[in-house]
């Protein structure tokens, strides 16, 4: 069997054991999933993945960026359409400006680089025009969703690439808060929209991030879905993610309560709630 | 610098020199990207990414799933809201089926594992009708986006671990060619949406699949967005793709006429033009 891990690392077996449980315990709590023998270092890196608000000063050694969109390109992309596009912000008053729309976060500041991944079908159009062909698939929401799922797997494989050499990251979602003034800031033709942002950079050690708990493995369905263990299982992330908001400072809410808070209102939506029009705006007629 | 770097393998320098350049040329052509020193055993996974569509008929080794689907867990997810399932398929009856929804694709049955990413609301609902809360924020675009991304990056990490452990990988999208009848097969609640499929499984060494070149690093904006390198880009980019299609026994029609052909006729959309009626159907009114 293991002849098909081209990766997996020669480690002492009980070392292997210790690494895996720590990893799955942080990630789990106390009741984490069994995985069998798959290990290897990327799982380890995967594993270990936490997101990071509190940056370094120090900027990014030459060429990372074409490393992290190395890492980016080689995602699949559906179709080979490559329809994403990212834009790199080092220029600290546009950062600044860019945090404004997004929530004022000052992490986009503080860290050296801000990635905004782009849904970008401006190139298809452009291609569209040169030759004068039509572009009749480009106004539907399947052709936007294609573009926005392109650049979240390229995102998260520079995510998974930065990650690995010892850089940390953040999403910022917020940068949908206010698509029309986000394109303008970074010039965007039409048909292109900002997905979302990403910060990068060195993790402060002095402000360390943990790893989150996550909901038990009751996301996994077999053959039809099933919300039977959705309950106890909510139940005992609940108290989990209690536990790790005590534990970081936070008001232990746990998860049910934080995600009806999140979700269920559109205040706290902080304006997306205007996000169709402001797609539609920057030439997605979603139809 | 290289102290930051805590996965950088030690190999002697020019293997290592000789495994980036391979690398780079395979996914760029000729002309790749500088790409300093960041390399490492996870962007070396990374960057060897292919999409495979041929498989063995082995099985799995036990607990697989559970090991994809902890790294996907891993993944970052927006507010910690977890809006996305996976649902995993074995039954090659069931597999048959969902292959005749999305354009008869052989390797869904001939992959041992078809696992079908959900962006799932229906969490969130079952909180709110458990606890009597409102649910507002649901029905808006930004919503069902959130849940799509989230269903995008942890579904990558998945794919990351798969291939790390010596298992080919091929997203589906098709399976959004009929959202309403996967759906009905595979039991989904309201609010609950299959955003792609994956295949997995040993790839079959004796139909290979190749790395696929892509576009040169014009994907790359600074400060603010250009497509001053379009052109070019996509004229040597044109050019390494009919190399490639070529020695893959396939119409050397290059890049350009690809997009045009497959982005811009409401035909080859395959029935996806009818998106938004279809999710709305499934309860996401997208407002």
């Amino acid at each position: 069997m293991n002849d098909e891990r081209a990766n997996l690392k020669v480690v002492p077996e009980r070392a292997k054991a210790d690494a895996v449980t720590d990893a799955l315990r942080a990630r789990y709590g106390s009741d984490f999933p069994e995985i069998g023998d798959a290990w290897n270092g990327v799982l380890a890196s995967l594993l270990a993945h936490r997101s990071v608000r509190a940056y370094r000063p120090d900027p990014v050694p030459p060429r990372t960026v074409e490393a992290l969109v190395a890492a980016a390109q080689s995602a699949p992309s559906s179709s080979n359409l490559q329809t994403w596009s990212v834009v790199v912000v080092e220029d600290q008053a546009r950062k600044a400006r860019l945090a404004e729309f997004a929530g004022s976060q000052k992490h986009i500041v503080e860290a050296p680089l801000f990635l905004v991944w782009l849904a970008d079908l401006s190139r298809a159009e452009r291609l569209a025009q040169r030759s004068e062909h039509p572009d009749d698939g480009l106004p539907f929401l399947e052709t936007f969703l294609v573009a926005v799922i392109d650049a979240a797997l390229a995102a998260q494989n520079a995510v998974v690439a930065a990650e690995s050499l010892g850089l940390g990251t953040v999403y910022i979602g917020a940068i949908r808060n206010k698509p029309v003034a986000v394109a303008q800031e970074l010039g965007l033709p039409p048909n292109v929209v900002a997905a979302f942002g990403l910060c990068v950079g060195y993790p402060d050690a002095t402000r360390p991030a943990q790893v989150k708990p996550r909901l038990p493995q009751v996301v996994i369905h077999h053959e039809r879905y099933s919300d039977a263990a959705d309950e106890t299982g909510i139940a005992a992330y609940d108290a989990t993610l209690r536990g790790f908001q005590a534990s970081e400072g936070l008001p232990a809410i746990g998860w049910a309560e934080a995600v009806l808070k999140r979700l269920c209102s559109v205040r706290s939506l902080n304006g997306r709630d205007r996000l169709v029009e402001e797609v539609r705006a920057l030439g997605f007629p979603l139809k």
